[in-house]
């Protein structure tokens, strides 16, 4: 037996154990003015000298001596014998103290004449108004936004003490390519550290990435022995774990101490919290998920502590579109989508394992689930922390059901129009289950041909509603992809590869042997099932199968052989009301124009010939008005 | 006369004039992956491979076929023949299917038994389950992340294209000096395009700031045809208002266009937009908040027109802590401060004048005045858009009433346990007015020695409370500062400058010239009054006049000579109620602490004698339980 981790901290005492072990080492660093937008001052900021340094004009006029114009009325008009031209920001010459507005004068023969009198230090700003010299302009903590940097240019300074951090980040692992290099077969990009570096950075910290050091515990405790001389805060990323070649516990250990592994939290459960040299070394876990939540929940807080700003928190009440379980005992982070659909925000889940670093790329924001809850049932409303500009939620159309690439090149071209688009791929009967509960705006789904179902009907069903209306996007040609080419007398020969039952891909294949007369278990890997595809088109190119069902554009991008067999439907459907939608008019329109027309045909493997045709659901399970004109050449 | 604007448009008619002529210019740029946060995708992002490219093992174990697994239990362990040891991410070997979990092995002589049967592809990562090659990542639209880059990183991607825009900054002014060189007098630091650089910069411009252009129209319009020629949106500073040298306007008509001059927005009336071979040309006000104004009104929602992100906009709802007056028919930006006392949020107007950029710095938002409305009363709850984090608001004490370096000493220090401190400088009446209607935590005052009032019972009540505690910061030394040394019979020769009535040195000085049988207006420039001590010290400098009264303090900072006549105290003012607030205690602890009594030291001109102390005023308008222990050696 392997070890396992020890104890689980709770997230709170670990945060304090965190906080209370390392004070700020008050580490400061100038900046140049022009780069130092949400930098924290560190050394107070004084004015260089007084602004305006003397007394100057507030308006274009004249300056006068206001003795002089003592009487003046319209009756009894004053001729000035001392006077100066000024314009606004002008020096007041000492011999005068108030300006006269040049539209309360009359000019003739080169004098001027006043017909009020004026005040004494009238549109005159005194010296020192603005800003007096050695007047604090700034103090201590201020966290600088750009339109101070106007003022501070104003008074003379030019470059700012600020709050400096220097953060050594320290990956391992000996499957790491560093990022840019195109990971071989089992190698990886190192890219948590390039997150790290960037997270960290936007919070004002000074990042130094040591080169990938593989798992050997001496080269581990050798880099780590430098990071941590050199910086104030050391990240190790990954090596946490309790695999074989898990070196950082034993390599902290040995050169320091052990403050906490392992904190029951999810993801991030194998953080690691050690002190070498009075420093903080942090442990990152290698899940990319994971490490972003001890970024953001460990390393930002630590910051915080030491007077870095934190990153704006916008939160919003969100319902929840579908149930969500937790883990009791962990607090627990979780990627969430928000839309709003009608006047209310609807909180969608994203993927919440440790690897699937899509998901958060894909929510908009996340949600804090504390270790004594077990879950939310679908429905409860709950605080979510948007990790985007709020303003976007409302120009956001959110779909749920099955992703082609033509709904992709839709996408793009929704953000010309000021509309954004959120797509999961979860597949056609959990899009149609959210449709019915009015947690998306569409559902777009891949519907097999007509001829290999009798009705639409019961899978509609799934949706609940009975008023769905269908606006077509493409027909997508379906076939057997292959590396050599493929005939139907192969089949029993070859290692074929699927995609996963009720897929409609898997429908049409299934369908297909059976009118052939084939026993789906004489094929050889019928029952090897990836997800979907593109996962088929990949298996086929990297040699793990021969044949498989796939798209034609599929196919052809992976330079694979196609033999149609039959097309799919894909269709975009909403609940009617949906059609009064503006964004939705926005977005049929999009479908309907030449330019989408001709991204799609540019993509291939698309009969675009009843695109943007709206339809509904007849008695009978079939769309109407009309089915396709014509089929795609080459299916039988 | 001089031309006056001829038309004002509204806001609401500006804008759409703005961003009906202007359609997005679709330029692009790419950046790197680490400098890309903030910016907006501009071309779709798909992956370069897919991750993982072959199946992995999600966990530490051993490899197996699964079928060599079938019927193990407990009580028939099965010995796998075939297997390998693999760590999490390991390339799963293509004879295997399944990984079983090291914990659920027993090794034995080099060999591995399982007591339970591998379901096939368990704790297999396949190829492609994060993503696959071709996907798309990254929708045109998407505004980038700090976490978004790990997933681009491991994805491939170490560049991206993304919305660009070049924006040209033209300074004009003759009076204008760089960035960073110190302003002779009359001249002025050209900070309006520094700041505008930096602002929009911020939202992802590529700016070019050419250099300072006099007031020369030929020259102006060389300059303005050439940044046409190299941006997309130029902007032109200054010489927008109506004086003998504003030449922006003829400039842009002698090119092209002028859409419009003049818009009923304050600050920033005299904005001007034309339009030169189909771009724009924004004229910016020279007054530095009029300049904020414009590029936050009508540059930004340009840009995000053309697709940028806005910045993040926190609304609050806050109480106006005193009436704010509007003219009505003009929009109108007024800086704000917004404090929380108790728990409610109270707003505090800061200056509306276009020159006063400090109140844009100490200011932590802002609020928008309608056209229609002439002003709030106070009590009024209104939006403020805050400039700062929101968190901040929390952890800030607002002060009203008079400033002196020892409370900026204070305010910098307060960073170090977590506090800001919010001070503004009306004067101790305005500050009394506040702490009476619950607008500020405390007001700082500026008392006179006891002897020169009778009571400050009359002074107190302008705050309408009773139950004041007064913690005492400093003594002030107060007396003649000049260049020359003076002596009481000097007054009626010299040049003298004084601060404002009401103002606690110009009620010692009135009280003393009293007692000497001296009538003030023999005194040459007693009536000629500054805003404070500050700037009496600066006059005199600056050779405007001869003495003045000012703090020992200011006076030895200004390098004057300085004959001592009285005293001040500087208290720090709260209702009784705020002792028990832990902010307050924290300050308490401050201000005895020995640090900031050897900075007040460092300071100079302090007597520190009863730092510290809190008093409470008795029956006979006395500040009990003690006087000063001994006055500073000097006074009289």
């Amino acid at each position: 037996m392997v070890k396992r981790y020890l104890e689980l901290r709770s997230l709170d005492e670990a945060l304090r154990l965190l906080i209370t072990s390392f004070p700020n080492p008050r580490n400061t660093g100038r900046v140049r003015l022009m780069e130092s937008v949400g930098r924290v001052v560190a050394d107070p900021v004084f004015a260089k000298y007084s602004v305006p340094e003397v007394n100057i004009s507030a308006m274009d006029g004249i300056a006068v001596r206001s003795r002089e114009t003592i009487g003046a009325t319209d009756q009894a008009p004053v001729t000035l014998d001392h006077f100066a031209r000024l314009n606004t920001g002008n020096i007041v010459p000492p011999e005068f103290d108030a300006v006269v507005m040049i539209e309360d004068t009359w000019e003739s023969g080169g004098k001027f004449q006043v017909r009020k009198s004026a005040a004494p230090w009238q549109h005159v700003r005194p010296a020192g108004e603005d800003v007096k010299e050695n007047k604090l302009i700034l103090p201590r903590g201020h966290v600088i936004r750009a339109f101070d940097t106007g003022a501070l240019a104003t008074f003379g300074i030019t470059t700012i003490g600020v709050l400096a951090v220097r953060v050594g980040i320290i990956p391992t692992g000996s499957e790491l390519v560093p990022f840019g290099v195109r990971p071989g077969p089992g190698q990886v990009v190192e890219s948590n550290t390039v997150m790290a570096q960037v997270f960290l950075s936007q919070m004002g910290a000074d990042c130094t990435r040591y080169p990938i050091v593989p798992d050997d515990p001496d080269r581990i405790r050798e880099t780590l022995r430098t990071a941590v001389k050199e910086n104030d805060l050391v990240l190790i990323s990954a090596g946490s774990s309790a695999g074989t070649r898990d070196f950082t516990e034993s390599v902290i250990r040995s050169l320091g101490d052990l403050i906490f592994h392992g904190v029951a939290v999810k993801p991030g459960k194998p953080v690691m919290l050690g002190k070498i040299n009075g420093k903080p070394v942090l442990g990152l876990p290698g899940y990319p998920l994971a490490a972003q939540t001890v970024l953001r929940e460990f390393a930002a807080p630590l910051l915080e502590s030491w007077g870095f700003p934190p990153a704006p928190r916008f939160v919003v009440k969100a319902r929840l579109g579908q149930a969500l379980v937790s883990d009791p005992g962990f607090d627990e982070f979780v990627p969430i989508f928000v839309g709003r659909i009608g006047e209310e925000l609807i909180g969608t889940p994203h993927g919440k394992g440790g690897f699937a670093q899509m998901s958060t790329v894909k929510a908009n924001g996340y949600t804090h689930i504390p270790a004594p809850v077990e879950g939310y049932e679908a429905g409860t409303l709950l605080d979510v922390l948007l990790t985007t500009d709020p303003g976007s939620i409302g120009r956001t159309l959110f779909f749920i059901g099955t992703l082609d690439p033509a709904l992709e090149e839709l996408a793009n071209r929704a953000h010309d129009d000021g509309l954004f688009i959120h797509a999961t791929n979860p597949g056609n009967i959990p899009g149609l289950l959210a449709l019915g509960s009015n947690s998306c705006h569409a559902a777009p789904l891949v519907l097999p041909a007509r001829s290999f179902l009798t009705s639409y009907q019961p899978l509609m069903q799934f949706s609940g509603a009975n008023n769905l209306a269908f606006l077509h996007i493409a027909a997508v040609g379906l076939g057997i992809a292959s590396l050599e080419g493929f005939d139907i007398n192969d089949l029993t020969r070859i290692r074929f590869i699927n995609t996963r039952k009720d897929t409609p891909s898997r429908t049409v294949l299934d369908t297909l042997l059976a009118s052939e007369g084939i026993d789906p278990l004489q094929v050889n890997g019928y029952l090897q099932e990836v997800h979907g595809p593109q996962a088929v088109a990949a298996a086929i190119r990297n040699g793990f199968a021969d044949a498989g069902i796939c798209t034609s554009g599929i196919a052809s991008a992976n330079g694979l052989r196609f033999v149609p067999v039959a097309h799919e439907d894909y269709e975009l459907v909403v609940q009617k009301e949906m059609l009064a939608d503006s964004r939705f008019r926005t977005l049929t329109s999009l479908i309907r124009s030449p330019g989408y027309r001709a991204a799609l045909e540019k993509i291939g493997g698309y009969d675009l010939s009843i695109t943007g045709t709206l339809r509904g659901l007849n008695g009978s399970g079939t769309l109407t008005p009309c089915m396709p004109g014509s089929l795609p050449s080459g299916y039988r």
